[in-house]
């Protein structure tokens, strides 16, 4: 038995393919994909140059093929339907599962809703029923995320007759934990794990065996709520069910994977401002464009920084060194303010923080935020202290930082409770938008208090 | 049916459950609790006073006792172990998955150790030989996160005698996907996923049967690669092995949720500069704790640049509207330093971008820096000409700034993969000391192009 490698050496195999696809040795290209997963294709692909990405997909079986066009990442996915003739797309969607299928539908509706029109034009009958149906619900609900492949059994069946069902459609089903009983009206009313159904003897109703504690998810449920519940009560595939309570598909474990590094990444993307699909993104300019928006909020409000110190001025040509450590009150400020929100965005994110907990975390960050204050206002104060020999410019500079630290906690832990009131996606409290602020405001508050302090006479 | 509520009144039944306990009423406690999903109470039990805690333990029946343990978070539930007694908490890792119970031990260790081995001398035998065996890994390899309990058959049995295994393992494995294949001396030669073997006929061979395709993780992998290969190829299970390939261990997906929230936690603390488990930490002490470190590291970093700084006193004497800029300066190269990590550092993590990428990933940042550079430096040389009518200044604004940004983009880029590569944590590279780092560079190479600048009489 060999295991498949999990550090199967990329570079080699794609230089052979190459070689091998030039020479057109289709034989030898086929025995060499025969021994990858398709999730090891769909890597290899997304690494072709686009001739060779088509002749790799014309050498497939129609199966594989889908398979691997259901595993690859956009945005080359994107670039391979693109270049891919309408009915070769049909003939892979034809072989997917129906949630794959419409993430390719989808995906083609992007560039060309004509073309995704010919595609389902072109697939078969129950497969475009299947897709759109699935089209209807939002791409970040259940709905948007559940298959219509799943397993259902009558709560009146015996347990034989659920097994037939079980083996009739074990072609179409790949991933099964768990069948799902239904009553007449469709209408869900438990389930019974697999091995339940088997180890129960063949005469038994289905609704002495079933588990009436079934984990029913509402198909307008947010993807990431679904994610929470999959989290929390270790499921590995769940119902979907529509207002009436009918059962209309099933989410598994891999969907909710894709749900939460998705998650992941827009959190990513928001703290930097960046592109969420920005990893395998080969366009500088499509970068460019998701990046420089957030660069020019960051880019004004600086501006605005400036002319608050231009406005300072005069302070400023007095105490020279109030300057030097502008970029001290910024950084603090910044720091402080940001480990506030990040742990408040992702707890608010997992739920173990709760929208109501606002109070309690405040009191929590203002505690952390005046220590830490403290103590930095204690050392610059020092430091000051010995290295200007100003002890009122050291005292101005410490009160100012620890103001600044404190209105920066504030923020910080406000904000992202702020944004989620009003269906925000609070990891922007992280980014950008809110550092620049807490750079404005901070250096207000620390030009005011200096000009305060020279205004009384306080600074020499 | 009703489904399980995902949105429990938590504080209603909090103070239903405290008024309850303070009553003695322990019927209706238990009622109360009978309803609800383990992983609900130990949401429950998180928030409670220690004195209510206890009593939850005690009126909770020891297997869901034990559930309720397993599911609760560090650190609300080292202070609930703290409280036990040794032969409740004995009772209850009792009823425990084996890598569940040794969590506990674990845990229990970290404050005691001698509480620790009280503990496990009270524990059933085949337990401690479990806990005692998986100890032995790295708390952050595959073998620290696998547990003891699966479904072993021998290659040469028949499918009868394995579904008679399953029957009889059916207690102590809960979740039961599939079932693996060993030789006569224990090591893995293959599985059969669950409906496969109940849909052969009784007396085919397991031989027959078997899938050898199987993904056999070996117990020292570190866990975060685990957790790529089940996203990768959709696992739901996978099983463990020694170095001799015999099969000791199984690991389910519901640990890989762990693993991945646990390692966006780490990402997450990194780039803010915090502790990993902070959500749930209820001391202000120990949040200090955590983050003055990395403030220290931003602090003295940037009472560097106030030190650089005054070295250039007679440059900003001269032109006071370098001070100006200094937020400029420190955000723009800040933000495109960020933009540049964490899409790396998100990248590495994932295995999207391989540690062999540096030359493509640093011209692709470089490309889309130098655009952003260009266009923040164009837009400030008109902001300074019209603003301060300035023109000599606004040129060496606009280059310090291309210049600042272009190199933090470098250092942003290459940073995370030369951590990657002395197997540090690439995540470091978008915390605070990098961006620190930045801070220092960029208002050196900005003063000193100024006053290059000045000394040539460029500037007025």
């Amino acid at each position: 038995m060999t295991p498949p490698s999990t550090d199967i050496n990329q570079q080699e195999i794609l230089s052979n393919l190459s070689y091998l696809l030039r020479e057109d040795k289709v034989d030898f290209v086929r025995n060499i994909l025969a021994d990858l997963h398709a999730a090891d294709i769909a890597d290899l692909v997304e690494q072709m140059p686009p001739e060779e990405r088509d002749q790799i997909f014309s050498i497939l079986d129609p199966e594989i093929a889908g398979e691997v066009l259901a595993e690859m990442e956009d945005p080359p996915r994107e670039d391979v339907l693109e270049e891919m003739d309408s009915s070769k797309i049909a003939e892979l969607v034809n072989e997917m599962d129906s949630d794959d299928a419409t993430d390719v539908i989808d995906a083609v509706r992007e560039f060309s809703a004509d073309k995704a029109r010919e595609v389902l034009g072109q697939v078969e009958d129950e497969v475009s029923e299947d897709i759109h149906e699935l089209m209807h619900y939002a791409e970040d609900t259940a709905g948007g995320i559940m298959a219509k492949e799943y397993v259902a059994v009558n709560v009146n069946w015996f347990v034989e007759e659920a097994i037939k069902e079980v083996r009739d459609k074990s072609d179409e089903v790949e991933e099964l934990y768990q069948v799902y009983v239904v009553d007449d009206f469709g209408r869900l009313v438990g389930f019974v794990p697999l091995r339940d159904l088997f180890l129960a003897r063949p005469h038994m109703p289905i609704k002495q065996i079933m588990n009436t504690d079934v984990y029913a998810i509402d198909s307008d449920m947010d993807q990431e709520k679904v994610a929470r519940i999959f989290e929390k009560y270790n499921l590995v595939s769940a119902p979907v069910v529509n207002k009436s309570g009918q059962l209309i598909g099933r989410i598994t474990i891999d969907d909710i994977l894709d749900v939460i590094n998705e998650e992941t990444d827009e959190d990513l993307a928001r703290i930097a401002g960046i592109g969420e699909e920005e990893i395998l993104e080969d366009s500088v300019l499509r970068i460019v464009q998701a990046r420089l928006p957030w660069l020019l909020i960051s880019f004004f409000g600086e501006i605005g920084s400036a002319m608050i110190m231009q406005s300072f001025d005069a302070t400023l040509d007095q105490i020279l060194a109030s300057a030097f450590f502008i970029p001290l009150i910024m950084a603090m400020g910044g720091s402080i303010g940001q480990q506030a929100s990040i742990i408040i965005v992702r707890g608010l994110g997992t739920g173990e923080i709760d929208p109501k907990d606002l109070g309690r975390r405040l009191s929590r960050e203002s505690k952390a935020a005046l220590l830490n204050g403290l103590v930095i206002g204690a050392l610059v104060f020092a430091i000051v202290a010995f290295w200007l020999n100003d002890l009122a410019f050291g005292l101005v500079l410490s009160t100012s930082l620890i103001i600044v630290v404190m209105n920066a906690s504030l923020f910080g832990s406000m904000i992202p409770f702020g944004l989620r009131k009003i269906n925000v996606d609070p990891a922007i409290a992280s980014g950008p938008f809110v550092a620049t602020f807490n750079d404005v405001v901070g250096l207000l508050l620390y030009f005011s208090l200096l000009s305060v302090a020279f205004k009384y006479q306080l600074l020499a």
